[in-house]
């Protein structure tokens, strides 16, 4: 299999694990930068995350338009993932989705959302809020062209969420494996944080100095990394579609 | 396969996607007005949700009366069918269930339940709750005849959604797919909202123009509709039995 | 099959019920008293109910003694079901379980647990907490001997349901499909309790009329409490076993 | 098979149970000390523990290093099961996990984490928490050498659990049955309280003399913790994995 066959079956498998992970359920999108055009990305066509196969990836460039002639529907929100992609360079994989535990920081503001587990670390020490009504005004509330989308990156800045009032998040990471790591972990966060918050009495976040340490020891095919990718894509029944990047065993394959 | 065949079948798939998506148990049910006499509609004799079949539909006039010669137990609140069908002539399909994170907002009288997030728009700005003791005093809290049912569809007004204290909810939409997603998404706006308000501090709510926008946005057969309902009804394992109004392709089945 | 064999039978499906609806994990029973002499009931051997087949069924006598020759261990709280059916007569059916959600009532002292929706109705308007260290002081919270049963039992009195402090609760009704039904839905009735006072202002309770006009109109083969029973028995994957003690036809069998 | 072969079959299962129990994800571990070599313990290579067979087990020394030739991936946090081996001659197992409900008693200081009901006895009466950051500053907040592990098994000293704040927990058992229950059973204990404090008013904790009577009567293979580990085994797919370690028949399994 080519190196681009390989990214985009584990574009396949992400958007299983999300979907199994309760990420995603008929709505939520995950995307991949390409990796030898950094102008184009890829993404599946209207269809529910869980039910995507390899014949569902579509190509499309930063304004959100498909390469070639693309005849089946496409994400409305497909401009987040365009937007983010231009403003980011950084950035070569996209999660939108509405995780329910997230949305009631995007509700209610007497609460930031921020990292309070060491494997929330990830999401930064700063989550903004971004408001669609602050900028234009009463919409149906979805990001449906590139002047919103563009808006939403810019809020998102240098981070790596934005929570989207009444709406979901997004998230930007350097690969795949990051971007699904980080979008599992975000509503375990949110948890944790909304029961502390319960509990009573002050809160203690993680520190600046240890979301340093964990994303500065950071790497998308340690043990530790592959570790999570394997047992999520198992439990997603995926697990007979994984490639190890370095040609190494996959648990449950045949050598 | 008629028309007809296709809506019934439909409403089986219906009735299964409510049962996993946990709106309703061996209680609660939904029904759809006959396409061609609009005095007529149809629903399930007396039988839990996630079990039934074709031959389990039964054709209901206005009144909750069997047409034709019924011997089947039938369920004892088919009146709230009919009696919003009796006053709500744009109305083509009724939710009527007990899902639960909907029942705070019948108990508590502090928090009313309106739409948080984008997917919660189809509850309305406006969600009555509806107290059968209020008229008819010390009863088992079910509608058993067609006096409560009219009651009950006259606080639920020109409204998609009226809580029952104590009880459950009844929704109302233009059609089987709508009805559904307004009650898939109703729980998970009323979790939204409870959990927003344990954050504390001031609650964003959707403004009145971002429910109008999204309201007028909407069509029943539209991809970002359908998506839903083919991954609702694959989840309920009836991705077999799925029909397109549009005779077009169906994920997952030959063509 | 004799109609003892049928109600041992209904025993098994019991038990599975209630490991499928989470009442039970490991630990938790369920007895029904033996039809034609009431100082007898059936219970489980000591076994997890999720696992249990009609060869573990044991009879005991109403001190909690094993009928004949028995060499297998017994649940060590047989107790419990011993001295409830001792002090009441009226009763059929026990369970002991500990369920999660219904915990927290018996140690938070400011919440009694009261019905709060229809489904709920059963457990009754008086739902008393015994505290076993009242008269026994130190002991392990277990109910492991008559005298402790007994004085559990007359907590209980003249009620459905009695809470035990730090342990779990204890339910009795006239027959095995109405304590299954009453354990289901107490955790239910709990969980919307909780999160309507999470939800703040005063809370609207079932009045004692309607929990009156409810039980007063319950009937143990009703169409609407067998559409319960079929719909558990068939998620608990024994739809197979079921039998309708009218001789009707069951959902799935062949006729 | 020999004695050690039952043992590492047991550490097989213990993996699956805590895997099905979410007790672990993809991280979180279990280990077992060797019965014929205190300075040893079995534990997996680096593997999420649902995928676990009985050739990823590997034996470690009470610094962390493996015995004999080893080329696979260690987990980075082995070290805190040899730090309390080290300390702890009276333990036998350790678990080191995630589990979402036990992280809000880590962060939020005003409630401390105690046991509430009866299967929570086995936590004690006391649960310190254990801050890395106290003695070690800004880290990736993972135990990753002996220092860290001895400073954590410092402050667990003679008791059952700590929690590790903004990470997760530690416990520690005489066998492996009983820190599987103990891990199992304390995020219920968790929610319990949880749910206890949003009730509001006292809260009514197991007395010393209860948690102590419960302990005192504790046996790993009397047929009341047998129940549970034959359950859960059998809900994690692995009860035909069962031994006996007094020959007795297993559930399930021909004899």
């Amino acid at each position: 299999m080519s190196k681009l066959d390989t990214l985009i079956q584990d574009l396949v498998i992400a958007n299983r694990i999300l979907a199994k992970e309760d990420v995603v359920d008929a709505y939520g999108h995950i995307s991949v930068r390409h990796p030898d055009n950094p102008n184009h990305f890829f993404i599946s066509r209207s269809l529910a995350p869980e039910l995507i196969e390899k014949g569902d990836i579509v190509e499309l460039d930063l304004d959100g338009h498909p390469i070639g002639d693309e005849k089946r529907s496409l994400y409305l929100e497909r401009f987040i993932h365009a937007g983010i992609y231009q403003l980011r360079p950084d950035v070569n994989s996209v999660v939108h989705a509405h995780a329910e535990d997230t949305l009631p920081f995007g509700i209610a503001k007497a609460t930031k959302l921020k990292p309070v587990i060491h494997s929330g670390s990830f999401i930064g020490n700063e989550v903004p809020v971004w408001d669609i009504a602050k900028k234009f005004g009463d919409t149906n509330v979805l990001v449906t062209n590139m002047a919103q989308a563009l808006d939403l990156a810019k809020t998102l800045g240098k981070n790596n969420i934005a929570l989207m009032r009444g709406h979901g998040f997004a998230s930007a990471a350097r690969s795949l494996i990051e971007v699904v790591r980080m979008s599992v972990y975000l509503p375990r966060n949110a948890r944790a944080l909304m029961r502390a918050k319960q509990l009573g009495g002050p809160i203690k976040y993680l520190s600046q100095g240890e979301i340093d340490a964990r994303n500065s020891g950071y790497s998308p095919y340690s043990p530790e990394t592959w570790r999570a990718w394997e047992y999520w894509a198992n439990k997603a029944a995926c697990g007979h579609l994984l490639t190890r990047p370095d040609g190494g065993h996959v648990h449950g394959q045949k050598t």
